[in-house]
């Protein structure tokens, strides 16, 4: 397909001066032109397929330049990106140095807030509109899109109380597609699955229509009290019941392809006053047959080819090896399989974390809450005191919304849940949103929880079962990555609480790695060594509690100990060393640490953004070679002098 | 009066033996105490007396040996202490080594979780029913008692969500006392509000009652849908619809001083399948007329005596100083009045953060969540994103509610929110939910955000401005305490970003403090300079930028450096010093770090605390002595080998 009309909006100015059958020409080409990314590589998609139409309508109705929009999450934000200036980029979505996958306000004043987390949009457009109306006399519109994936994120439920106490001029548009990454789950989904179920609306309107009109019509008090009980029918008529609970006025359901009828709605809405939902039924993978069928695979899919008749050929992958999310699914499974008491809750990522056997083969004992993860930590707490063995599956960065949850329903109470952190470090295209670099530091800041991280495979195998025995908090992380296994030396040493793994000893540099950049370690153990260099490397398997005995012995002999982690360095793994050194009266001038710097990193290929960072074989061997001729460049330097 | 009844109960085993006067003679009883309590003590009242019947009721109906209950919060908790055994103790409520404030499972089978943070009963509950279903066949019931002003909470919505999908019998008793700690706010506040305004209920009930009535009964499929319009028509009759629509029963509502009609009440739902709500309306400060008069002031009140006709008397207090918080919302007042582009946020925190005067004289830059944190948060960086300046001052502990969107709204965005956190270190009585000991380590993980902390009165008030106008996310930390203020040999030197304060040089010892406990390391100052030691202070203002400058100068040039902070040793401020030191090639073995232990510090008198850890005058000046005499005894011991 030829791109006519894309290259030609510069702004969403641009949008107004085209004809309808320009706006349906111009969707097919943002379809065209998301299918022709995915080609290429994986990026969010059956989403952004959803949306085309009720981005186009949006910018018509609303002038975004000063009105305010929020997507969330911003992983739909593609159409957004096309017809806001960023067309000719488009193709560098998701790479290094290119556009990001999310909103951006680094990249264009019409994205206001990098929205990775699901459910904050409420809040953060109430705050604006409320702004805006203290500080301008514009009226500026405020518009958030909220997936009915986000919707049970308790955060929107907070935002909509106070929306209502506040009595704001907000809309919210519910995009409802019937699905997160995975279907929704829950009683709100029930209650959306009615709404949508227009049969049961209809009929039931039709009773109440027989109803009203079976009622002789009288004078005075009698028609004031029917008239009231009109009012109240109303909101039966409708799915919008639990919104005009909540204070909102509710207007649709509508149909989010229809590009006349959601321009209508939209422009109906925009001047009514006080706190509107917009109920939007869209489909997620509209206009690729393939994506409706099954929008699960499609949500973020691997790089395929289309073939003439509209289907998807997927690429031939060639040996792929096992990611660390295989590596711990199975054996979680494993351990459900061994050991009843052991269950797994996740908070929508089911599809993510490769939970679909256990979801199949334990139904009764797996639980996926939505995106509901503080909700999730607590639930899980609840099973732990009841004697079950909760295994919480959620990515470090999802797990930051349960921080309080984690200290005072789990760490507080010393139960025995464990946290198996998916996607910790640096999670590569999704970026900062989605980066889980804080982990190490904020599961050590409660009491009580033992922080574990496999420095491979082999030790991710170990840990799950270790952990769901273990009595008390306890969490482990690993990247997204395809797992790697260790050659060891000598046998593979069990996980024994409190010990590390001391893979090679050396006696002149010792690395101390906490968790899966440990073959990356290695790999500058063997090529220093070939320098001559007498080093070796601690797997050091626990931050807390750390193996004082074994790491403080290399801090207090070595001439070089470097600690790696894939976390930020404030208060990481390499601090916990300094401060267990500083305990023990020992001096760290020879600790080196090394981890994520204390800045947002971007979005990127994850081991291009870690060799940036120096956080792979070839920085370690450039650091520590650094540090040595540095020491002896000081010594001789110091020679000299007396 | 005389305690006939409360001393013979030993468990709730002994209430069933008792008649139904000898019930209402209890209640009496434990109003009773409750009002000697505090008459002697601070100590939360008004809710306390509020729930004295639905506690009665709930453990004759219930047996929670086996079945499952949680206050939420657990402030309500009294008379649930004194029918489980605890009566004897009760006086040593909220002492050091004396009974909790709050369940506390290591007191009693009876307590489960200890609840300081609203919100999660409902996730904890549903967790230990789910799990009891599978683990045992007695049937266990489960029980939530949640306040209204907790069900705003997000958490509660995620965990009514995931009860729906999961149909549980679950029963979530709303506390309805029309009060959190201060009214509540926000859309569900209406909306209780409507459902206790009987007379709309009650007319639109005659109104629907009169349609129904008009309409002529026929046969076959009308009558059908007559039957449906009826039950739509029944969730408008009563107040319940918002939960009906979340997937929960409603039960209510019930007056929750009729003894009679809350266990009528409760046999009814006990059975009920899947999860139920029953609303019971309660009034806080019930039995003693000034708390109902005035329940945010009896709330918690300061210690008085009762009137023989019954009302408060206030005990004379002296010159009371001014406490932290009041000088932080004179100043922000202050601020408020120059710069009206700052805005003021807090979560239910008006009372305890002394709000009053601002939300009074500002309202429309005032916002109260209500218990929101995680969205106050969120709101706050909308506001900062449209230009204006907001202060979030919500306590330190429950800030951790926040931790996500600190990250993402706040720090990754880098918007001009200051977090203004009171109670922040030890909270005294409340103990370790209300603790405030974990912000050091979670403000500093992530980027952008400028950490400060004052180290007297006058540091705040300068703080207050300087924070507001910093163009970037700020945060501030003060303690429950009397606002103490240093005496400086020179001017007070002005708040200048990462630049640290030196009130005395000491070219042997320097204590570097971060914070309140700066009156404290000056005592003992004051006392070591008179046995000869040559030793100073470093108020050192800032965690992030640290005055690495000033402090690693003392960390070059002194015998011992002391770093004091009322947090977490796990990755707090003195971390932060050894972190900076390693960075600069220095070595620490003369750092010294004093703050808050890794495990959970218990409840107690603040000072009482602190002496206990050595977080006062007399614990520096023991630490350094210790310190500097093993230095010698080293020093002399070496020279005696050599």
């Amino acid at each position: 397909m030829e791109y006519e009309l894309l290259p030609m909006i510069s702004s969403p100015q641009d949008l107004k001066t085209l004809t309808e059958a320009q706006h349906e020409k111009l969707a097919a080409e943002i379809r065209e032109a998301l299918c022709q990314i995915v080609e290429t590589k994986p990026a969010h998609f059956a989403s952004n397929l959803g949306v085309v139409e009720l981005c186009i309508a949006l910018h018509l109705v609303f002038d975004f330049s000063k009105d305010r929009l929020i997507w969330d999450t911003g992983h739909q934000i593609y159409p957004h990106k096309m017809v806001t200036g960023r067309f000719p980029q488009f193709r560098t979505i998701r790479d290094r140095n290119g556009l990001m996958g999310f909103p951006n306000p680094n990249e264009s004043p019409y994205d206001l807030f990098m929205t990775g987390h699901a459910g904050a949009s409420v809040s953060t457009v109430l705050g604006m509109k409320t702004a805006d109306d203290l500080l301008f006399d514009d009226d500026r519109k405020a518009v958030a899109v909220l997936g009915d994936g986000a919707l049970p994120s308790g955060v929107v439920f907070e935002a909509f109380n106070n929306a209502a106490g506040l009595n704001k001029d907000l809309l919210v548009i519910l995009n409802d597609n019937k699905m997160g990454i995975c279907p929704r789950v829950g009683g709100l989904a029930e209650y959306l699955d009615k709404a949508r179920a227009a049969p049961f609306y209809n009929g039931l309107k039709r009773d109440v229509a027989w109803v009203l009109n079976k009622v002789p019509m009288v004078g005075g008090s009698t028609k004031k009290g029917l008239s009231n009980v009109k009012d109240a029918l109303k909101t039966l008529l409708h799915g919008g019941m639990l919104f005009e609970q909540m204070g909102f006025r509710y207007v649709g359901p509508v149909d989010g392809h229809d590009l006349k009828s959601l321009r209508k709605h939209l422009e109906m809405v925009k001047d009514i006053k006080g706190p509107t939902l917009l109920h939007v039924f869209t489909d997620k993978g509209k206009g690729f047959q393939p994506a409706c069928e099954d929008p699960v695979k499609f949500h973020s899919p691997s790089p395929f080819d289309r073939s003439e008749e509209g289907f998807a050929i997927p690429r031939s992958k060639g040996g792929k090896n096992a990611a660390y999310t295989d590596v711990a699914s199975e054996t979680i499974y494993q351990q459900m399989a061994k050991d009843d008491k052991v269950v797994v809750l996740t908070a929508a990522m089911c599809a993510g974390n490769n939970l679909g056997k256990i979801r199949d083969e334990f139904p009764e004992r797996f639980f996926d809450t939505g995106i509901c993860e503080a909700h999730a930590v607590a639930f899980a707490a609840g099973m732990a005191k009841s004697g079950m063995k909760p295994i919480v599956d959620i990515y470090s960065t999802f797990l930051q919304r349960s921080f309080d949850h984690i200290f005072q329903e789990v760490a507080l109470q010393n139960l025995p849940v464990v946290f198996c952190m998916d996607r910790a470090g640096l999670c590569g295209p999704d970026g900062p949103t989605h980066h889980g670099v804080f982990d190490n530091t904020y599961m050590r800041a409660f009491p009580n929880i033992t922080v574990m991280a496999p420095g491979d495979s082999q030790d991710l195998e170990a840990m799950i079962p270790f952990a769901t025995n273990h009595d008390g908090p306890i969490s482990l992380r690993f990247p997204k990555a395809n797992a790697e296994s260790v050659i060891r030396e000598e046998e593979f040493s069990p996980i024994e609480l409190g010990k590390s793994e001391v893979i090679r000893w050396g006696s002149e540099v010792m690395i101390v790695s906490f968790g899966a950049l440990l073959p990356e370690c290695l790999k500058a153990v063997e090529k220093l060594q070939k320098d001559g260099i007498d080093i070796g490397v601690i797997n050091a398997r626990f931050l807390r509690p750390l193996d004082t005995e074994v790491i403080l012995e290399a801090v207090k002999n070595c001439e070089l100990v470097v600690t790696v982690e894939e976390n930020t360095l404030c208060g990481g793994f390499g601090s916990v060393v300094l401060e267990a050194a500083n305990e023990a009266g020992l001096s760290t001038q020879n600790v080196c640490r090394l981890g994520i710097p204390d800045r947002f990193v971007e979005h990127g290929d994850r081991n291009e953004l870690l060799a940036e960072l120096g956080l792979n074989a070839v920085g370690f061997i450039r650091t520590i070679r650094d540090r040595l001729s540095n020491r002896q460049v000081k010594e001789s330097g110091v020679g000299a002098v007396e």
